[in-house]
């Protein structure tokens, strides 16, 4: 069976305190996918790796296969836009590798719904 | 009892659709806290309604406690710097209501398990 990895990524931000759930939801995803392959964090802009670097480094690992997750709320510009042209280049950079990408996480029913329930445990 | 209002805080985007499941959240929270008081949407920038603005408006509707919830991954500059900043010219406009402000929803275990979740599923 092919090495399936998983790249989780983020906008970034200036302040590292801000990537701190992003390494804690890796590591929920590596402890989960184990047997599957690799997860590792990339992020647009601030913060490093970025996709290729990280694309690059499972695909030294032995992955023919990455899932791309965008950790964004909302499918807007960065991830209708930036995001595709930077699969592009990773698609470029590793052909015979097979480069997917998922909706954003804040689209999912059950993580709104985890964030409801997280809104209405604040009143 | 003090009727008690939300805002769901956002960043904001310039793609109309990123707004999308953050319109949904807000329908979700509403239908849960149709007892307790109103649930309202503001953003940082690039989308209306902002938080002075909303809060005004759950003010005028009678609440009397507001707790503003950040709709974001982390706790980065945009929630540390940013929203007290705005949550000062808030709590000046209206020095009877008390605003209150929760932790960024993406640093809380059960969305981040949400998450984690969703990411498995696309492999």
């Amino acid at each position: 069976m092919a090495m399936h990895g998983i790249v989780l990524f983020g906008h970034g931000a200036r302040d590292v305190r801000w990537r701190e759930p992003f390494e804690r939801l890796a590591g929920k995803v590596r402890g989960a996918a184990s047997e599957s392959g690799p997860v590792a964090l990339a992020f647009l802009e601030l913060m490093e790796p970025d996709l290729p670097t990280a694309v690059s480094d499972l695909v030294a690992q032995g992955c023919e296969v990455v899932t791309v997750v965008p950790v964004f709320f909302g499918q807007g510009g960065h991830v209708r836009k930036d995001l595709p042209l930077v699969i592009e280049q990773c698609q470029a950079l590793h052909p015979s590798v097979l480069i997917k990408c998922a909706v954003a996480v804040g689209e999912d029913e059950a993580v709104l719904d985890a964030v409801a329930e997280y809104c209405l445990r604040q009143v």
